[in-house]
């Protein structure tokens, strides 16, 4: 049964398995539990979405009723925690021109049972955790052993919780995947004491780049704030509702977190001091995006969630926003696309480590791109590409392909080495490759343009692999020939 | 006589010299001559403001009928070339609250004598050179007999060309000078081939991020690009004309230019090789603004002029156009404020070294805040600090005070040091203290707010002491009570 996204009827999509079942017959299983399960609150109906109302409409022309329209739920057998991998098993495949509505949960949520968790099917499922189960073990690309530093299973190297991985049909490595963002909506909290409410919470964490450069004491610390957003819609902006400092947390299986060290750590509020007067007054616009919206990288087996690179991956953009289209190499056959890391609102740089992490729920259509077929911005493209409606953004990092460039320990060593210069660099290098392939420019002629009217502004500072982004207007070439 | 800014009319505006006057009567003959000179096509009837309209309204209420307004041109006697001192003489004084029309020229204009210098008195006075005479020898803050590498007197350590300074009365080290940028004009072509027209230079030079890292033949190379602007205002954008590679340059005084090492040397069109096919039906939207806006440093008693500091100076941020203000600390007696470096249209860094670099006029209000009334956003100030209509904009620097920062060699160290990973340090420590003493936000506030609603951008990489500037929107605190 296809689903009629020109209603613009929300509550009218259905899940279409078809497809995926018949090629993967336990995949059908999965996802009937877990509509069964329900998604929350938004189980079988979206929130609405005048929350997300300012960020342009959806691209004309994208909708048409022999397209399957798949519903993917975030529930502990749907995600992936914390890392990348070429081998996982796709939750579900689809064919090019296909609609995806994604669930993504946020990994920040346990900062706030009450508020993020409770009564919600779907998140409950993932963060399920006692002293005898834990529904999402491994979480991060570490051993399962936590032989290294004794954090948990995968050791929290990569800490967001990415549902997926979606398989394109007839995706090959060289071929271009782009990702259109149709709609995105908040999750409305589950919790009746809240209702009409979502919730997000921020960390001030020890990789923020404040954290050794603090005024106040005690010095060093971490903060949660725990922000609000009206589900509704009616209202664009956040506020905070309470602040606190991080204790030490003892989780279900006894190890205790003195710091922010392993994502979905229970956090005991009889231990904490709630601060109520924080940000009074204070209205911050959102801009819901998605930071992590990947294709799996095919350098390693399993890959920490957190450094981006040409895959995609953490981005961190606050402009992958509704109406944004992605672009990306595929890199290993069907591409498994996820998404997580949800964000109602981040500023350029993601100073002190987080955005406001908020549960999300998106629309997406998938469309592939043959490599004996590239033209214009995507031919040759080597990186993940972001078309706004009136922008080109494109993602420099420190080491554009770090798994590959820096060696066997690259995923360790990734932490140590960079720098806005560096990925200046870069941006710098793949604007001048944009210009001069897609617009046909001369070196010359792509230089002086950079520099009169390309803007690059910081990504991110706290992914590891840091982030540059060049933004040029489209406009520039609005009356041009080639 | 006073002018009546309320009206409009731009062709009313006169001279009120006699406060400056009274203060120092040679400084009558000065502006009496320049306005005799006339100031380019400009003189006497400052250019059709419409090129400028999309950057917002001048602020309300900063026209009163009782305020002086001074117009100060361009000649080779109101102008000083890429330094800035503390012992510099001012060209004009005025009282707090008065308004200043300050003609501002290129330092680029000779790559272009046609378009840029023929047929406009200013531009031909400055620039006036020949084996017997130049009109402004020191060009920088080098030794005027070329010493080091003997490149001409001052060894373009500096290269603005910068109108004033203007001596604000009453202004002492401690207070704020606000800066209101009530208007910006181009300044239209004299040569009547080029009637209606405006033009800029864009040098993809020597100190270019870009300069070591070209892909084509020849390497290293310097390349002039030539814009044109719609002097008549019916056109918002800029389009290219020519360019060509920089060849060798012999000055007037035999002095050969390999490289851009020195400003104003005229390019003999003789030498070069136009290449007219050049970002053919590219439309560059403009953003007049001035790179160079300053007051003068304490620290030292002639300043190159290209890095910029907490007295602003050439911070090259396109945002400081019409409709803005600039607040800086006082750090000497009178402020000592001048402008340069104008630009038509520059990209956020600045990649190749320069934006399109177009002589322009502005007008400005100046507003002196005295230390021990000091409150709100300037209460403390240390650093330049711009407010647009919609944002507060900070600015960071690899170093914020790097005279006083990096000892006796200061001025040479500066260019071996920068990087923008420490511009960003700045541009942080500036948000956090900014939130927290105007907002009186706690610094738990401050780094959240910061994570998720300040973006942090990279102004230019290119001056020597490179530049982060952190944006908010003041929309943030519509309900605040604080």
């Amino acid at each position: 049964m296809d689903t009629d996204l020109k209603t613009g009827r929300t509550d009218t999509f259905t899940h279409n398995a078809a497809p995926a079942s018949e090629a993967d017959p336990g995949r059908r299983d999965v996802l009937k539990g877990a509509l069964l399960a329900g998604g929350g609150a938004t189980a079988g109906a979206l929130a609405p979405t005048l929350m997300s109302a300012a960020y342009g409409q959806a691209q004309p022309g994208t909708t048409q009723d022999h397209r399957n329209h798949v519903y993917l739920p975030a529930t502990d057998r749907t995600v992936h925690w914390g890392y990348f991998s070429r081998s996982l098993k796709p939750v579900v495949e689809v064919d090019s021109g296909d609609f995806v509505t994604i669930e993504t949960l946020t990994h920040h949520a346990y900062d706030d049972f009450e508020r993020m968790i409770k009564g919600d099917p779907g998140a409950e499922s993932v963060y399920f955790w006692t002293k005898d189960k834990k529904a999402v073990n491994r979480r991060g690309a570490g051993p399962m052993d936590a032989s290294i530093h004794g954090r948990g299973a995968g050791e929290g190297f990569g800490v967001h919780i990415c549902t997926g991985p979606v398989f394109v049909r007839g995706a090959e490595p060289g071929d271009i995947l782009e990702v259109r963002i149709i709609d995105i909506a908040p999750r409305p909290c589950a919790n009746p004491h809240y209702a009409g409410k979502a919730f997000g919470s921020n960390a001030a964490a020890w990789w923020g780049f404040h954290y050794k450069d603090l005024l106040t004491e005690p010095k060093p610390r971490e903060v949660i704030t725990i922000y609000e957003i009206d589900a509704t819609g009616e209202r664009n902006w956040a506020k905070a509702v309470y602040n606190y400092r991080w204790v030490p947390q003892t989780d279900p299986f006894g190890v205790v977190h003195k710091i922010i060290d392993y994502p979905g750590v229970p956090v005991d509020h009889s231990t904490i001091q709630k601060n109520n007067d924080v940000l009074k007054n204070v209205r911050v616009p959102i801009r819901p995006h998605f930071g992590v919206i990947a294709l799996a990288p095919k350098e390693a087996e399993i890959v920490d969630s957190i450094p981006p690179a040409y895959f995609g991956g953490n981005m961190d953009n606050w402009r992958v926003g509704k109406g944004a289209t992605m672009f990306y190499p595929v890199a290993v056959p069907g591409g498994l696309f996820s998404v997580g890391d949800p964000h109602a609102s981040q500023g350029d740089s993601e100073l002190c480590g987080t955005a406001i992490e908020c549960s999300l729920t998106g629309t997406f259509q998938l469309v592939l791109h043959k490599k004996d077929r590239l033209a214009g911005a995507v031919a040759g493209l080597q990186y993940p590409l972001l078309e706004t409606q009136d922008e080109w953004v494109l993602h420099g990092f420190s080491f554009p392909n770090y798994l590959a460039e820096l060696g066997e320990k690259a995923q360790s060593a990734i932490y140590e080495k960079s720098s806005v210069d560096l990925a200046l660099r870069d941006a710098f290098r793949k604007m001048r490759h944009f210009l001069m392939t897609t617009k046909g420019l001369s070196e010359d002629e792509a230089i002086s343009l950079m520099s009169i009217a390309v803007d690059f502004g910081i990504t991110q500072v706290v992914d590891g692999n840091w982030g540059v982004h060049a933004v040029i207007r489209k406009s520039l070439f609005a009356g041009a020939q080639v």
